[in-house]
C-alpha cells in the first residue's frame, strides 16, 4: 500500500522577499525530505511580520503532515519567529532553562545579554532542536519544526529532526532524456503516464551544449511499476524513430 | 504619502518541490519587482495538481495587487497552468488564433501539432505576453500575469509585462556592516526602527573569511528618513565602541 506523508515548509524572511538574500534551504530540505520519503507539498515564502507568521502556520499545520519553517530565531527585534509560534498555538513564550543553559555553555555565563537571551524564550510544551554550530537552539512544538534560516545552522539542526518523524512510501524517481522537443512525445508520455496507478511522469526541456532537448522525469514509490512504465515509455520513444538517452541527469 | 503595492508569486512545479530542480526564478523576479516599486509581499510553491492551482490563484488575486505563476505552459500532459487559472477565474479556455499564429510563424505551419496547439489554447479574455525567445505566449488575465517557467523565456516576458504595471513608492536600501555579533546591537536597532514609521531595518549574521558579522539593512521608501536613520545608527556604533564598515554588500 502507498502511504504519502506530506510537508511543508515556510521560509520566514523580508530578505528573501527583497532579493538581497537568495534562499539555499528549500532545495537542501526538498531533497532531505525525498530521502526520508516525504513529500514536499508546499512551499511559502513570507515576511517578517507578526500575523503573516501566526496565520501561515496555523494554516498549513491543519493541512500538512509536518511543517518546517526557517528564519528569524536570532537576538535582535527582526526575530519574532519563536514568539509568533507561540501565538499560533496559543501557548506562553517562557524562558527555557535547558536553552539558557545551552547558551551559557557556549558563550561563557557572563556574556548572556538580555539580546542573546532572548534566543532561550521557547514557547511553552516546546521540545529543543540542537544547533551544534551556535548552539542557539530551534524547537519542535505540535507538528512544527522551527529551524534557523543560515544554511549551515539549518542544516545542522536537520540531524537533530530526523529521528522524529516518519516518512511514508519513498518515491523513487528514473530518467530518461531526448535531444528533441517535448511536443513530439506528448502524447505517449500522456498514454503511459495514465498506465499506472501511481506513475507520474514531468517533462522538463533543456538548453544544454547549443541542442534543445526534454528531460522525462518517472516517479512512483513502486518500483515495479516505475522499471515497467520506463520501458514502456522507451520502446515507444524508438518506435516513433527518436532516440534517447539514459541517466538520472543529462 | 507613502504607496504601498504588493505582489505575489506562485510557482508552480513539481520539479522545485522534489529537488530535482533549484529554482532561479524568486530572485530575478524579486529585484524586478523592487526595481518597479512593488513589494514581493509572498511566495507560494505548489505541485502541479489543478485543485491547488485553482485555490492558490484566487486566495492570493484577491488579497494582492498582481500575482505572477511560472511553469507548466508548455505543450505536455504536465503544463496545466493556462486551464486552471481559466477555472480560477470561471471562463472558458479556447484557442487564441493570435498565439496559434504567433506559433506558426515560429515553427513553420505545417508542425502545428495537437501537443504544440496546447500552447495557444489561453483563457477568454487573456491578453498575450510575448515571448521572443521560444514564441509561445504567456498571458495577462486581471490582475494574474502567467509566465513561462525557464528562466530565460521568463526573463524575456518581464519586458512585455513592466508597461502593464504600476508600482508604488520605492522602497531604498543601506546597509552598514560589523564584525561582531548581530545581539550586541540588538537594542540600538531596535531603537532606531522605532524613530521612522516607514523604516524597517533587517540584521543578517554572516560568516564571512574566518569571521562571525552582521549585516544591517535599513529599508525605506523615504529616503530622507533612510538617510537620518544610517546616520544615527553609525554614531550608536560608534558610542557603544564598535567600528562599521560601510557599502550596500560586503
Amino acid at each position: 500500500m502507498v502511504k504519502k506523508v506530506k510537508a511543508a515548509l515556510i521560509i520566514i524572511g523580508d530578505e528573501i522577499l527583497s532579493g538581497r538574500t537568495k534562499d539555499a534551504n528549500l532545495n537542501h530540505i526538498a531533497l532531505w525530505l525525498g530521502r526520508l520519503g516525504i513529500i514536499l507539498d508546499e512551499v511559502r515564502v513570507i515576511p517578517d511580520i507578526g500575523v503573516r507568521i501566526i496565520d501561515t502556520v496555523n494554516e498549513v499545520r491543519r493541512s500538512f503532515d509536518y511543517v518546517f519553517t526557517t528564519g528569524g530565531i536570532g537576538p535582535t527585534h527582526d526575530d519574532i519567529t519563536a514568539e509568533n509560534v507561540a501565538k499560533a498555538f496559543g501557548v506562553p513564550l517562557l524562558l527555557n532553562q535547558e536553552a539558557k543553559k545551552l547558551l551559557e555553555d557556549n558563550l561563557g555565563q557572563g556574556n548572556l545579554s538580555k539580546a542573546r537571551l532572548r534566543m532561550a524564550m521557547i514557547p511553552q510544551g516546546a521540545s529543543l532542536i540542537k544547533n551544534p554550530v551556535s548552539s542557539a537552539p530551534g524547537f519542535m512544538l505540535g507538528n512544527v519544526f522551527v529551524m534557523a534560516g543560515i544554511p549551515i545552522i539549518m542544516q545542522s539542526m536537520l540531524l537533530d529532526i530526523e529521528h522524529r518523524i516518519s516518512g511514508g512510501s519513498k518515491i523513487i524517481s528514473k530518467a530518461v532524456h531526448v535531444f528533441e522537443g517535448e511536443s513530439l512525445f506528448a502524447e505517449i508520455l500522456s498514454e503511459v503516464e495514465d498506465r499506472f496507478e501511481h506513475l507520474s511522469i514531468g517533462s522538463y526541456p533543456f538548453y544544454k551544449g547549443g541542442k534543445y532537448g526534454a528531460s522525462f522525469v518517472l516517479r512512483s514509490p513502486i518500483e515495479k511499476d516505475l522499471d515497467r512504465a520506463l520501458e514502456d515509455l522507451k520502446a515507444r520513444i524508438i518506435e516513433r524513430g527518436s532516440v534517447f538517452y539514459d541517466g538520472e541527469a543529462l
